[in-house]
């Protein structure tokens, strides 16, 4: 998931926001956004790997609404239900045995919704709608899909910590969490509580991958699996039933279903990734997620270096723990850096001087001396990102004068 | 847009649904689906133009949320925008000028619903919500797309034959109309009234195009268009940038965006379709709609003759118009037949008798002697169609006794 699109689009009037449009070197006073999370830095990776993911479609393929006519979501293709399985399988970051029911969606944004009204939908109209909390900080665009169709049936009740209503809620576990990268476990816990597990960064190049995750109703995203973000897919493994039909409903009536240009193109790259991390040749090349785990952990050194020599700020500290995945110890290497200013001034108006745009604590439902950072840029973007933040005391205390 | 999806999903596991899964021959006591409006009759035509709407995607294509950041659209492909409004030149059927946005959609069902919300979003949240109508006989699913989610911005006030509240509404006006085929105006018209033109089947196959569509609203469909209903591709043209934007914001919410892979798609068969309309060789082939126009009016006379014959039924009449597109005189020819008993019966029972699935009028605001058809299926569907319409009387005869 992402954050903050209509700024993220306001800001970039001036800003260069893609790799296809990047000129050869990025201006050194041209204003640089890090407030949204597209994940560009996996493309070379991609380009890398040739014609091994290409997709081809002729114009009488896929032409018709249904995928599985008859299955209980008739809108998802057998193949990415494999690849999907196989994924996690492979990855070993959830459960995936054959009493659990995949649902695809157009992302992971509208799997969330359609899980609200599925766990929402059969309560009495006569009701309060029922309540949506996260523990702060929260993945900042939960508020807003919960909230901006007023629905009757479900909205958002904020922070979980400060929640202390009786009955019936939902909890959303972000797993590791969007914005500071934590391990999370729900807070709430009383009777009527049904939860969601958004984890969309659970895998190995964002945290060590320490066991399966077996909760009633995980969501994925394609966007943050493997950075292709712009096929809009993502899926929810849940383990009951009439949950998972209530949600293919949801998708029935909110767009008649998913893509199939995007579920082939999925099931294609997850399934090559698949076949790379079984490869068990003694040549073999690094597989996506070694690359992703590498990379990041080497942006996150880099980072933390340059936090470190300025002074400024902090970052979280995070414990190293054993990826079953990798095998070995590794560092979390989170998506998104939070940052939080020693002196607790306004984070985002500091990192605007310095023409960073980012995402400040307010959104995520804490203080302003927080923001968040996303790490998934290019190389170009996230270079100069260090430099400018190499740069600030010069900066700062010019910009003051 | 397509009816019917959960009926027509349990109908199907005793039933062939799709092309795809067709065996050579229908048997001919198998139960045939015709209460959605799968577009599989175009399958053949677009099999036949080979590799000209071919598209090849490799790993690292497409991989950014953005398509045109900047742009208050930004997740609609520039390709996509020039296609569609190329389109509507070449076809005649609707106004794209510059000041006209396009809003790309998950299909034109996600539009439907982001135009309710960019219409009624910006009203007092203590005020109620706004009014929802339509003529009977309506699309069965705008019922349930606008109540599902209990929304206190909009709500359904049901046939707009007999709406007569003061104050704002909305009213969604479907031309030709699904499921009857009739070309029609608002019939609400007073003041705090806003339309929405669905136009998804305002094309030559369908109906005689016989001006371009100037509408403030103006809502259109890949699916129903091309038959590429597996896409998920709509648009709406919209003369208001505010309205444009909400939508813009809705989608971005409900599913940040819409797959970039279906949008190249789309754009590549639109063009290919707008160079076929465009080609002036003397030796040309016929263009998709001028396929469309000839297959549909060939089905509606076969089925004309049929109903006539077995005298349980009628069919509405249209009037003949001249069609600026084909360039004659041309029939309508909905993509859906609206079929009464003659005798006041249940049409969808006597239907079922010969092993028929179709979508009763108490679906469309109306009575049970009304039932729609879809005409959109593969030859040998809509023959086992022919065949069991003709064979009616002896037997429901049969079945009575």
């Amino acid at each position: 998931m992402v954050v903050g699109f209509e700024k993220a689009v306001s800001a970039t009037k001036s800003v260069v926001t893609s790799a296809k449009k990047a000129p050869t070197t990025l201006s050194s006073d041209r204003v640089i956004n890090f407030a949204r999370g597209d994940p560009t830095m996996y493309e070379s990776y991609w380009r890398q790997m040739g014609e091994k993911c290409t997709i081809v479609i002729s114009g009488h393929n896929l032409m018709s609404y249904f995928s599985n006519a008859g299955h209980f979501c008739w809108f998802l293709m057998p193949e990415l239900d494999r690849a999907i399985r196989r994924l996690h399988c492979v990855v070993g970051n959830a459960v995936v045995d054959d009493d659990r029911y995949i649902v695809v969606g157009n992302g992971s944004t509208q799997l969330f919704q359609a899980v609200l009204y599925a766990l929402s939908s059969s309560y009495d109209p006569d009701t309060e709608p029922l309540s949506v909390v996260a523990a702060a900080p929260f993945y900042s665009s939960y508020p807003e899909e919960t909230e901006f169709l007023r629905s009757g049936l479900y909205k958002w009740a904020g922070d979980a910590y400060s929640f202390d209503k009786d009955g019936a809620y939902i909890e959303v576990v972000t797993l590791p969490n969007n914005p500071d990268g934590a391990i999370r476990e729900a807070v709430v816990n009383r009777d009527g509580g049904k939860l969601i597990h958004d984890l969309a960064y659970y895998w190995p190049q964002y945290t060590p991958i320490t066991g399966k995750a077996d909760n009633d109703i995980m969501l994925f995203t394609f966007s943050k699996a493997t950075g292709h973000a712009g096929s809009r897919i993502g899926w929810a493994i849940v383990k009951d039933i009439e949950v998972a039909t209530k949600m293919v409903k949801f998708i029935e009536l909110s767009s008649i279903g998913v893509s199939k240009e995007s579920q082939l193109r999925a099931a294609k790259i997850l399934e090559v990734i698949n076949d790379d991390c079984q490869n068990s040749a003694p040549d073999k090349e690094e597989n996506f997620f070694e690359y992703g785990q590498r990379l990041m952990s080497d942006r996150w050194e880099k980072l933390r270096e340059v936090v470190k020599r300025n002074g400024f700020f902090s970052l979280p500290k995070y414990p190293q723990d054993y990826c079953n995945f990798i095998g070995k110890y590794t560092d979390p290497s989170p998506a998104f850096a939070w940052l939080k200013s020693k002196d607790g001034l306004n984070c985002d108006n500091l990192l605007r001087e310095l023409k960073i745009v980012t995402r400040g604590g307010t959104n995520f439902g804490v203080d302003s001396n927080y923001t968040r950072i996303s790490m998934l840029s290019t190389d170009e973007e996230f270079n100069l990102l260090l430099e400018r933040l190499s740069a600030i005391k010069g900066t700062i205390i010019n910009g003051n004068n």
